[in-house]
């Protein structure tokens, strides 16, 4: 009999190289997201509790249960430095799991920040300590530590699974999670899109169209999208 | 046969004067909204994402299919200098339909900023550059450029219609469409309505109440409010 | 026969004592909840509109209608210096019921801030006069004053109920209501928390675990939470 | 020192009169709530999961923590004949922590329905047993029995105070919490309200119109409202 | 000076031809829909309270202030046999603006039902009369009648302008309102849609495939989506 | 190089065995979800079109592009008799992707069902053919077929995983995934747990308490959970 997956707590679980890890950082979350073909962004429901903060790590994930944080004292111990904690619940909760005394702990261990689908409390310490926090809420409500649940076992966070040691990057757009066995295609990938991105960026400096950059006239010929003048197309009203 | 509406650019549509836009900014969106009897507001959902911005500009309106920012592309072609961008989509959608090398390309131009009610991208760029935004989001999520739709026809956002020419105003309160037939009124009742706030305020700071100002106890007494001291009126729990 | 809740002003309440107020406020609002006994928290959908704010005072509270300020003219009278206003409506309202105006009026009049569940506006005059808000939204959207409400009977907030005379703390982590009559128990225990904290707060610092520290390790074996290693745990996929 | 609100079950709580109960629910929901000033009412988030169901009872009130039905074990105890079972939870939670199991107890006890901010679950089962609930969402989501809470205390549902012993009434509408010195008004008002809606009802079935059975023109009058016939209104777009 | 847009009752506005309207009505708002180019749905927000439902009329549209429906006792004056009336406000309400009193001086007049952005309530007594409802939300939550709105302007419902006398069509998928100049194009194109309907719903019972019939093959090998057997294709995570 | 994961589709994956799927089935989502250490519910968000159906099948899963149903038509081809279709979207989309023409296609092809998280439409024609739907929305809203996705890849619906294979299991109270490899698990435990509840069920119909049958009255005491009567407990007002 297998344990279940909902009460185990992995160690030891393989981590992201942290020289990749902060090397894709410094791409951006939505430049790696597009390398990986448009995936793995964790969507618009994260937002950072501060701005200007840039980070990643190596995932520790922790499952709780709603109003329960029991587990992350759990994943605490589990946390190497250049780890990046990464909670969610069983079912949705906006309560404040974590707050200043977790990253006080988490600090010490040398870990990267914080992404959660919960609430976060205490912000106006986690802000002047400098440790980084990506959220679904702020919330000062407080937590027990009654129920079970997992450290280091897939969870899925924004509509994509996160796994213990996938690479997880945040900025201001938000987080990406990068598979550990894509992080080489993530590397490459956001290279060659880096630099299409700059010489977009210079060609449109001076006036080029994305329209012709991109060759899209030729996409709108052919969806039948015509060009009329406002002279000639009397101003509808829907 | 007419060519459909959602599938059309159109050209050299009317603007707005700058000259009346800029004069209008500077009142702000509440007090435009105000002077215009409390309407042509698009409502809450649209926030920005930097501090202090206040800005206007001549709609230029952008139909994008969700997911997709072709249209935008097309967009980019038809603006002026003093021109705002407003996007929406013909269903709901908070992917990151625009980023920094679009408004790379609109600064070129002399666009003055971007409303959407999809979700932008690159925002710490965004602000670095101080090109201003509204948006209902904000999301990493990138976009493809497969599917028609429309530029500089009328559009529908936060419940107002915004049409190609009416003068667009943003503010950290949110943003305001002025229909470009509605702007000389809208001049005209916004200074008055700012110097009535600037007597009222006066007379605020001197300590007068609004319910003498505004004659509002007759208001109260009308309606049947009756004033009891806590002392009679035992305190009841709901 | 009583008058009806739902039409009265009721002057001269009890207050909060102000060195209390204040003795609280510095705890901040999570500490207090936590001190409470994990109660009284506002929710996490009423959020500051400025960043750093800390304050409290004692509860001025305004049931208006939607769309409908009358109410808050009426309150203005009643607020006296340490007071701090609290408004919701009789069903859900996002306009902006308050402004600069208002703030000017209340300000003269010593009121420490506004908490209410609609919209405000005027944001950036706001943060500029520093008359700090939590709000559960930000709108122009203007207001009529022609439906009666109340001023200083109870009120239901982020599901706990407010009533005159209440200890209204706010900081960046949302908003705390004390009932008066909790207020010495309230400080009691938000300074035996608070000591508390601090203790936890040096011990992660010199690397204790939470686990240890609130003796965890034995929730975790009772509840049945085994440790795997990764190596013995073929990494599963959900 | 006194037992904190939210660790506590509260036996023998006083009970509204049956037969006023019964009365009042054959008003229906909406009358009553207009009876009682419009308000009471529990909102529209709490909705029937059954068609057609019309009830009353003496609300018996728990609060749960969420993820965690162990109160309601608790509460089916203290449920006597006529009560109806309320239920919230310290923070949102739209976990099935109500199903098909407690409804046989609490039918076998006599008890009229249950009103949840929760989700329930077994909804065929409750349908095919006839036990109505009001609830905020469907969930087979299961729950533990770890974290104390509270019955048979005031809670707050819908932005409502319900007390134990207060009338609770329920049909296709929603929910009206009737406090239970608030009854003899309520059915003395009811009565006078359907009086009023019967005439009403006639009238307008011979074709009057509440414009004028209510006095409204003058009302538009007053507040500048204007007739024009769309022949000199030139259809506008705004 | 012109009458502001949101204080005036438009009379006499033109209307849609009935005969029309019934045509249009019994293809179904999704194949109407369909047939504009995928435009004019009034979107998935606004739910029919009864099942099976299918009507349509000639819009007679209600702009209210929030919470207060003085401005549909206006509007009831305007309706003739074969209006459809739609109501929004100026900014979102759940309360029940609508209810059976309404309903039964609409009936008498020959209304054919009710589209509104709003709640309604006797919704037992609405489906026993059979008088078909389109509501955003179910609220007993009552009304004043104290703020000025307007009847017959366009306004907007569900990101679509509806104007006095387009062809508002509805059943169980939604809203759907064909602007009134737009009809013989809706009418024409439904037939068309229609029968290519009915061809393909007898060749998928054959056992056709869309992928063939829509020629679909080539879309997918033009952009790039290649089978893979699931042997070949080692089940992947994400 | 590998195929890109969204874009590609992948045939003949392993398949749910039927017996077990229809076993499996009959004891409900809940029951199935509890017996796997509740776990694998799809969450409160999809909701059944109609009343009393119970079905399940082996996913064949589908990432459509939002606003874009071109996959579906894809996954068509690769489903077989007892089969479940399970569709979302890269973000989130309450288009409606599907409607009775596809339904028509995959009842002729045996298909149980379809469970998505976008919208769908033509509901009154599925409901009459008896062609069960799971849905996060209802929206008449039409699709292109323009971008690329992928068929029987996994994906997460609801915060859960679902590969192509996976027993999928839908009643009135949502949709539960029962991953192929824990199928074995599902089965004995479901029984178990089905014997558990008729137990309770007999005991509770005769008067037995939750209490007592689960020893929570030894939960309650080490909680610190104290018993009141209202007399000794003068009703507090939160």
């Amino acid at each position: 009999m297998t344990t279940p997956t909902n009460k185990v707590i992995v160690t030891d679980p393989p981590r992201a190289d942290l020289g990749d890890v902060d090397t894709l950082a410094k791409f951006g979350v939505a430049t790696v997201h597009e390398a990986l073909g448009r995936s793995c962004y964790l969507g618009p429901g994260l937002r950072p509790i501060q701005d200007g903060a840039r980070t990643g790590g190596s995932a520790v994930t922790v499952l709780c249960w709603p109003g329960d944080n029991l587990m992350i004292h759990a994943a605490v111990e589990q946390c190497r430095p250049g780890d990046l904690l990464v909670v969610t619940t069983t079912s949705p909760c906006t309560d404040g799991l974590f707050g200043e005394l977790f990253a006080t702990a988490l600090a010490q261990r040398g870990v990267r920040g914080l992404v959660t689908t919960t609430g976060v409390r205490d912000v106006a310490d986690l802000r002047a300590m400098g440790f980084p926090v990506w959220s679904a809420a702020v919330s000062a409500q407080g937590s027990v530590k009654a129920t079970a649940g997992a450290v280091n076992v897939p969870i899925v966070v924004g509509g994509q699974v996160v796994r213990p040691g996938d690479a997880v990057l945040a900025d201001d757009d938000g987080v990406v999670c990068v598979p550990r066995e894509r992080i080489a295609e993530a590397l490459t990938a956001s290279q060659a899109r880096l630099e299409k991105e700059e010489a977009a960026r210079a060609a449109f400096r001076q006036g080029q169209l994305g329209l012709d950059r991109y060759r899209l006239r030729a996409t709108l010929a052919d969806l039948g999208v015509e060009y009329v003048s406002a002279a000639e197309h009397p101003e509808r009203q829907r």
